[in-house]
């Protein structure tokens, strides 16, 4: 029974938008008979071949519910319960977690400012200090997001500079791949290239955000991670009873080259929108679009009057930054259109 | 891209089973186009219609992914941090949840031991005691399962007596319904006559283990329970962004007559099996099957000669009790080749 | 300013009484100049040499609050996330201290009824399986308490069985020694007879109950327990600022001979008590008092008459059992008077 | 047994003296005799009309042992569980409580950079915003220190407006008051004046940093705040046993003008410092000292060759900024030798 209207459409998040046909049909292709639950399936077994193939032998893939289950579950294996992260001020952990990685992770997030979501060595040491003082909440695992919650990106050595960095003081580097597709097409490199060989050691691997119903993963990259995540995931309540569904959907995306398909043409789209208003007077792009979002400061009002036909985010509200996001599904024609909206809202 | 073998077919779990055609129908429904995440999208909306029609004007229902998640977060609406939670030793919560109550939900379990996998009157007062002395984490919800998790049923007046009881001691009742069609059926009255006109304050209301893939809710029965729900849900981990595919299951099974045909068709397995097997020798029956769970005990070396053809899991080792589960999609001939098995292995 | 009564006694709890002389004079001594806080002081360090007098070389004494607090870290500091602890369902930890292991520990306890307080490698395998399913919380620590909150006594012997079996099995034996001297003297054997050398890894070190202000000591006993105690000291806010006058009382107490007189006494006035009471009609006692603990069990209406003139607590209303604690300061005229109001009531 | 050098003094914290012989006489008053434990004892009973009187009839007072409980717990009663607290950057509870608020307190901190360690209606509005959003952790809690950790002041109107800010906002207002004494003395106002009747609606009351042994409290001073304090305390390991020992040092501060005298003094030894160094070359001073603590840049090298002789912390080391705490028993020639100290250090 189809009960929403199929014709709305949007740039407010990526996780408006429906699932892939492709991804459709693996979840009915794994239907039918019996499979063991919790994991014991033929989905979830064949995950680790794909998960291997792209982030090298050591990589073993916990399929999650979420993208907050997977960050708090991943960065919670990296720490003592005296640890804490440092991250971005703009992270998802940080701005759109509830308090999860604090209440349910245990742990205390050191927050940094940055000029485009991205840390550096030097913003690191802002908070990397305190080691064998039990006053501190010990900073032990360093969070970074590729692509960015602002859509910039880090270089394959940028990462693997965070990473020397961190494993130099004794820390981890977790990685939150929610968009981690649009980066590496972005990038134009193979994911270990600024994953595991950059010397990430664990992942949140994204799937809802590039065509998938709800399926997400952490994935273990190094040896420096303690075991346990089995027993994580289980009491953080992300262990899903039939997760052949949630394996058949990353399968699906990560294990053809639909991954790439999807995020080229959602960064494709988030580029044409850029170029379509590059000359609307008094819109101004606060970062260059390397991904899929696209973030602009508007003159005011126009939000509003755009907003009218389509709805979307404002960013940050104090400076009229307002945030759009491409999709998998964003056609031309939705681009075109909202760039004329835009255009004839901002010219009025 | 189908990679298991379909006929496999078992008793170990209605959580080994797929999904409904009529669920995954309506999946594909409710894809297309844009949805606003996190729960305002039109079926999640349409979702609170169909608890009211079967719950009462006040219920409103939060889906969430699995049923952990579900009794977590419902349990921990109903208490302060000093509460505690009295719950048959045999409880899911107790058994199952890897100490997601008590770690993540942070409260306590006060358990007792039933010969039946019930809670009474009786029974609840023998943790039901200590309040206002700040030593005793506070005994404040009763959370008892329908059908048990031995296959057990309470009647709608023993649900309404611990109601009684629990609300006159200033409790609340939580009612674990994982399996809440199979005891509809079994009783033969409606989901509200043992729910919310028993007193119910709040449920867990399952779908997976009754051919969704994988959708949940908590439902919100009485004004008994505290606002909230919603950030509880969020910092928990038990929000899904595509929600509108997690609510488009419950709507296809409690908003048709779909979970009646399955839990009808569940207990009638369940109640086949004992009735072919009801003259084996050796074989016992611990619990008279009114759901969908038969459990037996075997003479020795019975279970394994079984299992080299069907899995199944071991309830009381000890004992050499096991359980056999039926599904939504248990066919005839699965049971009765299966009782064939069990007949001539405990015959042989 | 002294603003109560100093000639109320009673039998309540050995928490009722003050502080010993000679470990007020102790935290006398140590005032004047300054000292560094949080530990680095001279009596801290000068307390690591009594524990290991006492303990042997390995163990190292870290002072907290309260009894709560040590068991706590005590029990954290030898688990994973994913641990619990299995204890009997009469130990302070589940029964006394409001959830506290569960929701600031993070930990689940199995409990297991015993007849008499005490564990048996048999009673400890009702809840010690289920190892590598993440659905059960991890049963990887052992906890017993020393003499028993029954008062009564576990041998080296018994103990030693215990932790061989803990270890066998992977998990670890904790030992709540909140009356440790009582069980020492009690058994007439040196404190490491039935800890270090009968295989305890980590102890809850008592003072508070024994004629200390308020000091209490988690020691860590063995290798197996790892490391990381400091910061679960003071992330469970636990850590004193001016620790001397803690480790100045557990000296006091611990570094002469005064754990011994203590308890000696207190045991003694729990043996007199008993035997003024043994041909009291109707006065049944449930355990027999080996340590400062008395249990009887009196017949209708004697507790509240006795309680007209000294306060104490029942212990299971049910049956009319009531406790009886002796002090290091109960003196034999306490004692006789009671057994006289107790005689009187009883043969009123 | 006295084993410290008596003689060694210093100016690394206010918790590195010992105990003021008035307290110590305290302690000494209130034993002897039973007291009922936790708190139902008569030195408990007395400390609520101490309280009264400075804080007004509303005020309750619940011991605890140090300045991290007390602020766990004041904070944690003030919010649900998906709560969170604004604070400065430079607050306690953010820099020296190892992620206890996060973890055991189950909150969220928000944190605002300042100039001074104040928080103003402005500042607070960086983190005050979206309410009703499940993503973000709510605030509704704002947390300030008087005197602040950087030694500087809130004027009683300041704290009015912060009230007033927050509760039109619906958030509560919490004063860690660990130094509340050192503020009262130097604005020359009665603590009610900058706490209850400025809008405060809980308080953490310090003592030990002001000459008590160890002994702090949480003050509920508003009916804003919800019920449940008692358990709170409890199931987070602050409840002492022997209680009247903790109420004795806190009435002996409070309920005569002890306070006052300590603080008076403290504040002036930081003043003579201040003054006695106002002219060395090279050193500067971050902050006016208003209360204790003196905060000031040396030149370089200035700060080990005087730690030869005194220990003291670093504040900020990148900046060479160190920290010097008066106490109650910092004696001018304290003073006057540690200035000539670092004047020749200083003109070496």
């Amino acid at each position: 029974m189809q009960i929403h209207n199929v014709n709305t459409r949007g740039f407010a998040s990526d996780n408006y938008s429906g699932v892939h046909p492709e991804i459709l049909q693996a979840i009915v292709d794994a239907n039918e008979g019996h499979q063991s639950a919790y994991g014991s399936d033929a989905y979830t077994e064949r995950l680790q071949e794909v998960v291997r193939e792209h982030f090298g032998p050591r990589a073993e893939a916990f399929p999650v519910f979420n993208g907050t289950g997977a960050n708090v579950i991943a960065l919670q294996s990296t720490l003592p319960r005296w640890g804490a992260v440092i991250a971005a001020s703009t992270a998802h952990i940080h701005v759109d977690e509830a308090g999860a990685p604090e209440r349910v992770g245990g742990m205390k997030l050191l927050v940094v400012d940055t000029p485009d979501g991205k840390l550096t060595p030097e913003l690191v040491d802002r908070e990397a200090w305190g080691w064998g003082d039990e006053h501190r909440a010990q900073p032990l695992t360093v969070s970074i997001t590729q692509s960015t919650e602002l859509g910039t990106l880090y270089t394959p050595d940028e990462i693997r500079a965070l990473a020397d960095h961190a494993h130099e003081r004794g820390m981890l580097l977790h990685l939150d791949g929610a968009r981690l597709p649009n980066a590496a097409v972005a990038l134009g490199v193979p994911f270990a290239e600024f994953t595991t060989d950059a010397g990430v050691d664990i992942l949140s691997l994204g799937g809802t955000k590039n065509g998938a119903m709800g399926a997400e993963a952490v994935v273990v990259l190094s040896d420096r991670v303690p075991d346990g995540m089995k027993y994580l995931r289980k009491l953080n309540m992300q262990l899903a009873s039939k997760m052949r569904f949630i394996s058949a959907q990353l399968i699906a995306l990560y294990g053809t080259d639909l991954w790439q398909r999807n995020a080229t043409h959602s960064n494709a789209m988030a580029a044409r929108l850029r170029a379509a208003l590059a000359d609307v007077p008094g819109v101004e792009f606060t970062q260059e679009p390397r991904a899929n979002g696209v973030f602009a400061v508007l003159p005011e009002g126009v939000a509003d009057r755009v907003r009218e036909h389509f709805f979307f985010y404002d960013w940050d509200e104090a400076i009229r930054e307002v945030r759009w996001m491409c999709s998998f599904d964003t056609t031309e024609e939705d681009i075109d259109s909202f760039a004329k909206l835009v255009r004839d809202a901002a010219t009025a």
